[in-house]
């Protein structure tokens, strides 16, 4: 791993939040892989040997019912973790992985991982809050299918894309397909573009791959944004 | 604490995994609090001093939106633990915790939880699988929401309601209120009785507290139940 690299990886959730010796050691032994768009990065069921940080591009996270209906669970980019609630001991992927888009992983053993939580608090702590970020994420998801309606989803995955801080008028870049955004918020992709279509009288305008809001404290509002968010 | 309620919290998820010095900590130096129907156990946002197991009756976990509407997030009873993000750190408490009916319960401090963790790589794992059976019971429950609709939920749910191996004809008891069960697999109480009457044709039949249930295998099949369940 290049010096770059390294460095792109400390501001990753993970391993940013490790003290140093304890960061070095995941970037000493992780590799780096690559996934080609729609190669399988783990499947639901199978042994947790690893981890993955994201570099680069996004990884959908998914099940599948017995009659074959795919349900997007969440859709994870840039800084963060997959695949370790095998860090809370789970003996195999909860749910299916794959490349959205390419990507550019970390992978780092399981084993490391859990031989590194026994090595000082602030290091476990580290590799804990990637399990209680994903715990959050849930819980919010939750409260998003069963409060909002399809233009509040579709609002709140728009607000969910803007660097903390970000306020007022901006445009924002949609990272992956279509089709994915509507699976990752619950909805079909038609009735994505119906959303889309009424949050025009919101301020919100989606042209091809970009959205411009015309007022981001106006649709948090519209969104019914829950209290402790 | 008498010796019967030991033993009865010797069974419950957090302590029944832990080796028993650790246990024997957890019940020496825990409380037992009596909560009344209604009365909260802990807010979101409050400093989460306290992790608890419950012993009898049903807790539920739920969020307020900035208008004051509430989304259930979950429903938890009898051996199951709440509060316990904190043990992956959490400083504050997720979501608002309520007795749904009069609640029994263990209160232990999360203190004491934390460092039981560097005790032993078995007491960790112990305590971390609450957390790991809670990622995995949000993971199931966006699922549900995202791919069953209303009869399905419902079936689903009652499902849940069997003990372990279960199969056949079986009447099952409703824990809680109707109006907790609808918020709890995300419909309306009307939508409920709907959906408890389409289940009529799948050989479900509910009186008062009481779903019976002609051929659980059939009902699990007509649910569509994920790969990995």
């Amino acid at each position: 791993m290049n010096e770059a690299l390294r460095n792109a990886a400390r501001r990753a959730d993970l391993i940013g939040m490790c003290p140093k010796e304890a960061a070095d050691i995941l970037l000493d032994q992780g590799s780096v892989r690559m996934f080609e768009r729609g190669a399988t990065v783990f499947s639901a069921g199978a042994p947790a040997q690893h981890v993955f940080v994201i570099m680069a591009g996004w990884v959908k996270l998914y099940s599948v019912s017995a009659r074959g209906q795919e349900a997007v669970i969440n859709v994870l980019g840039p800084g963060q973790t997959i695949g370790d609630a095998a860090v809370l001991g789970a003996p195999a992927h909860m749910v299916h992985a794959e490349a959205t888009t390419q990507v550019q992983a970390l992978q780092l053993p399981v084993s490391l991982v859990l031989s590194l939580m026994d090595r000082s608090p602030e290091t476990r702590g580290a590799i804990l809050a990637g399990a209680r970020a994903h715990l959050n994420a849930l819980v919010r998801e939750i409260e998003m299918l069963k409060l909002r309606d399809g233009a509040q989803r579709a609002a709140r995955f728009l607000l969910s894309l803007l660097p903390p801080g970000q306020g007022g008028a901006c445009d924002v870049r949609l990272p992956y397909d279509k089709v994915v955004i509507a699976g990752r918020i619950g909805m079909s992709p038609e009735s994505l573009s119906r959303a889309f279509a009424r949050l025009r009288n919101r301020g919100v305008t989606v042209e091809g791959n970009t959205a411009r809001i015309a007022d981001t404290h106006d649709l948090s509002r519209f969104c019914d944004l829950c209290e402790t968010e």
